[in-house]
């Protein structure tokens, strides 16, 4: 137990004694969201998870319980709400739970917080979180916090994503339960991965709007957004090592760690 | 990936099937809060999911993602906020989480689902969102839905408590942190517990109100509620097992499973 | 009017007096719910309010008008929401009513507030309340005020309970409109109560869960959990004695009064 | 009991006979406020409730519990929040609990309600709070349901506001505190009017906006917005009458009482 | 760009001058209403900052965007909401709104803020806005901040009443889209005002009290609740004449400007 | 008054034959935010609605009121909340306006709504007050409702960007009062554009996350995030040209308007 970088593993004292000598605290923001048929609905989760422990180790920070469900999945990101799984939080709440569990880590002493997510449509609302908290604190004149946020795939290295996509990188926006996340996912958690299922579908083309209800046919049946089938394991373990590297310096830097 | 019980581990195709056969989701709910010296902050989200898995495993259910942030500890309950690391939900937040994920899984088509709680101060907010989840489905029109709530230690049998109290059972509320939570985590985790650590004092002693701010020396230093040194994991094994059958056994009667 | 102590009896000028002279404020928070054939809707509301007034004479406290709407009445507690009369607010409307109400009082200088629960789903509500509240001061740098909160019937003193339950007592789960109530409405209001209704009933026996919606059978027809036929005026004033005089010195000590 | 107008006198059987027969429910809604050195800090919530309940008798309606808590007192309305005791609730809250109750008349079987204002302040809360109730019995597909909302005050005839004021109305506006209210105690509960402590004051007198905060010497020092000294119990005893005798016909106009 | 009064057409550094300087900030809120037949919805817009803007010169302040969205209409203020087009906030959106506004303003240094209602029914919202605002600005130890807030029609002088209803006022109530507003939009916005199709129409006439739904009837089927058909420009002129000498000296006087 | 696309300008008569004969309603949601030296705080609204009306021109749709105040201005999208003036809503606020107005808006009988966003930070608002909207509308058993929303810079064409980035399109992040832009308000509201202001600064440079507090040094002090100074009033026209052409169309086929 003693040398964990999760709070949940750890005993309150171990946190006091973090919270004493200034430790970093990160937080995972991820979703319970469809990531086609060879990959599982917690993906959103997983992969920021991996990327906070993976910095924390490397820093010296510590890492909160993941936040397992994130705001509402949206067709030209993640497939929408629509895929059976796809539990999803009103905006109100996701907002509200970051903005307790900051103003609670706040209240324990940390000053040194980074948000690590997992899931596009997070980005707005754990941004309006960090807005209130901080509030929260100048309420109590504590005006000493810097909060870190990222989502981790905007640390990807262009050199990474030349050897990941010789033929041109498409874009973030289809790269739901595609090459990234699912060469991360068969590099950490292969047990749950499926390569078998890989659907071998065009990619999904999205006019420069939406509509409520989606119409048929803009997502691709599967839930994959564009293809993965040049996924491996070993480019997943490129793209943590990128993440975990860059994003601890990033942290050392605003934090001023050693 | 095949046979998971858990929503996070299992693909949405997975899940499409669960709901097109009736399947029931449990959903466990529970807190980041000291649990003494000698066990780790996420005690009671790592027990209710564990009840869950095991009941699910039992009776063809599936797990959906922890709620590992929970209510406010109190001090009379679970040692209360102050406790470094104890990092705790609003009630607005709590409820809403739980009527969010109530009210998605029944748009997916759940119609039987059980919450189970493992956090003492969970309990009232749990059934407001199951009140305000059930208000929701009444809008559309939906009117079968079944929820089944409880807090696993109610299925305590009486023939087990004896053997684990031989001298008589001082009663759940000191029981944080104490014999049964800890032999609980000595089966499950017994990586997570240092029975070293385990604190020598006397049971705290609360008078029949609460201040707030809490009383100094109403709650004991170590925030362990009550003498935990006869836990066991053999104890943690049959409380378990008592816990699993027992609640399987009620869902498969409340659910009418077979 | 001089000499009253409920505050909608007081003019502005006498309740002035008070916060500057320091004078603890109480606060009843009740429910409008089933009680039985036997007993009115307005029991939770009377019977805080009846011990509220008589501590308050004791100690030279004043009393607020009492909240007379309380939480959604669950099965196991008071019958549940299904028993005509029975008229809830949602939990976000009660935190903020008993919040709202406590704000106001620091405002005008309340230091001492006691908040005294006569209907058990009330509980953890008027807790999350009085932290907001807390948060409230905080916010304006007030970090000298003193809360203090019990459900009244916590008071009662083992030797009470054996004169009134001499086969042993059931426990307050069961105490619905059963002995303890409807002893205290026979010393307070016997107006309202019409022994002749009495139900002659079994105790009422749940399992260790909830379902939503509730099960047939679960709850007595009448609404009363366990039977109340040997209440009396007697027993009534008897609990009503020892609640005043145990919520007193509680109050005393807590409050450092004369 | 038996014949008791009063939800919170009544048992849930009563209740619920009423609802069988389609009785009407009437909502009484004041506040905790300053009225003068010669009124006590209930007098918003004693006057409609006493009209409710006259109204009750008239047309066989019965009545739910008071909401004693009102929204934040407005200087030219009823002196401002700076008075002690005045004890409101947020807009929020307000609109809440006048929300739930309605809400729950309804589910109970409520079709025709009234709700009775007797704080100035609390209008536009109030009828937010109908709106809002209104969407949820839609939502439910209920649309059978009339509320009735009136200030009791703006039924007082013109004969009846020419004998008390022969030299002419001023106006509802600064009838804080004054005859109207004064008289009316006197008449209902002369023991919580202090005829000596009238104070000798000229009327309030404001511009034609508001500022925050309130400008010093707006608000006469007492409380009292216009001199109360004409006031008797016998001119009370006028405006019940009037009030009783009018809204009882209104009711049984927009009921289709016979 | 240089010179104008209004938010919306400066520049930043412009607005920061002003801050620099301590200009006064003024919000006009308005609606969207149904104005008769003969005036556009936007007529409670178009008013409140037209007011806004002639005072803002006068005394050199500047005006923030409009609020063009306010509460729900209602049948004795404006109509109702059942006219087409009358599109509404709820209360609490509305209360947001103007709160959120005002504590920015205040963030930038506002010091002293007008609020001009023009939509009846927002009165009570934009006071507890600014309630809000203020206990905003208390927990960030900001003591110093003047919020002035009116109904701009509350300043039409006797004297101006008197030309325009030479046979008596028949009071604010009735008001709506009647000669006071169709005059001023005569002289502010001439090309959005249909003489011919003024309806000729009986005034409105309501009872003491609203029940909902409205009654049929209450309200003349064209929206207007009483005669316009004397309204001219140049009553236009007088009153905005009127409005703007008169709030510009309330506010010189109560912000202390030259 | 006749012939206007505005709503404000509209009688309700005026816009009831629009709901009888099916008009789709486009409704612009802005913010008040800095955009440089040279251009107002008002481009934000001024554009969308710009656009919404050239649009509702070409189909035949008609255009609410535009929503003035948006999200909380980021560093990295607009420079961020420290540039005085610019001032804005909550998360919850703005989901709540655009949620209320679209409730309404249907409520009329509008079933084809489309939302213009014209400020990057309200993407994900509009998006979860259009998901909460529908929830509205499902509640009421309206199921036919179609609604519409985008970005209008989403829909300029790779020609028009190859015209006015011959060096290569940076990408819309730091098209914040940038070219874009200001060739827009150039084109449109040249009194509102001072071109002599226009700072000759290098373009902003983001790392791949944010801190709250933002980084000195990040944000250019100009506030403007890339270079201007090619803009024209011509561009502005082929954008203009390009958005309402594209967007018509697009509303035309998910429309299926004429």
């Amino acid at each position: 137990m003693a040398d964990t970088v999760l709070m949940q593993e750890m005993s309150w004292m171990a946190f006091a004694g973090h919270m004493q000598r200034g430790t970093p605290v990160l937080l995972a923001v991820g979703a319970t969201e469809q990531h086609g048929h060879h990959m599982p609905l917690g993906v959103d989760a997983y992969l920021p998870m991996a990327v906070a422990v993976g910095v924390a180790k490397e820093v010296g920070a510590i890492v909160a319980p993941v936040v397992s469900y994130g705001f509402k999945s949206q067709p030209k990101m993640g497939g929408g709400p629509a895929f059976p799984g796809t539990t999803s939080l009103d905006a109100g709440t996701l907002i509200a739970t970051v903005r307790d569990i900051l103003r609670d880590l706040v209240r324990h002493g940390a000053r040194r917080i980074a948000v690590i997510n997992g899931h596009y449509e997070n980005q707005m609302f754990t941004i309006e979180a960090i807005e209130l908290a901080r509030r929260d604190a100048a309420a109590l004149g504590i005006g000493d916090v810097t909060i870190f946020r990222c989502e981790y795939w905007d640390f990807t290295r262009a050199s990474v994503l030349a050897k990941l996509f010789p033929h041109g990188f498409p874009g973030y926006a289809l790269e739901h339960a595609a090459i990234l996340e699912t060469s991360m996912m068969l590099h950490l958690r292969p047990d749950l991965v499926e390569v078998s299922k890989l659907a071998k579908e065009e990619p999904a083309s999205f006019p420069p709007y939406e509509t409520f209800p989606v119409r048929d046919g803009w997502v691709p049946p599967s839930g994959v957004l564009s293809p993965a089938d040049s996924a491996t394991a070993e480019k997943g373990r490129w793209l943590m090592e990128n993440y975990v590297e860059d994003i601890a310096a990033a942290l050392r830097k605003e934090f001023s760690l050693p």
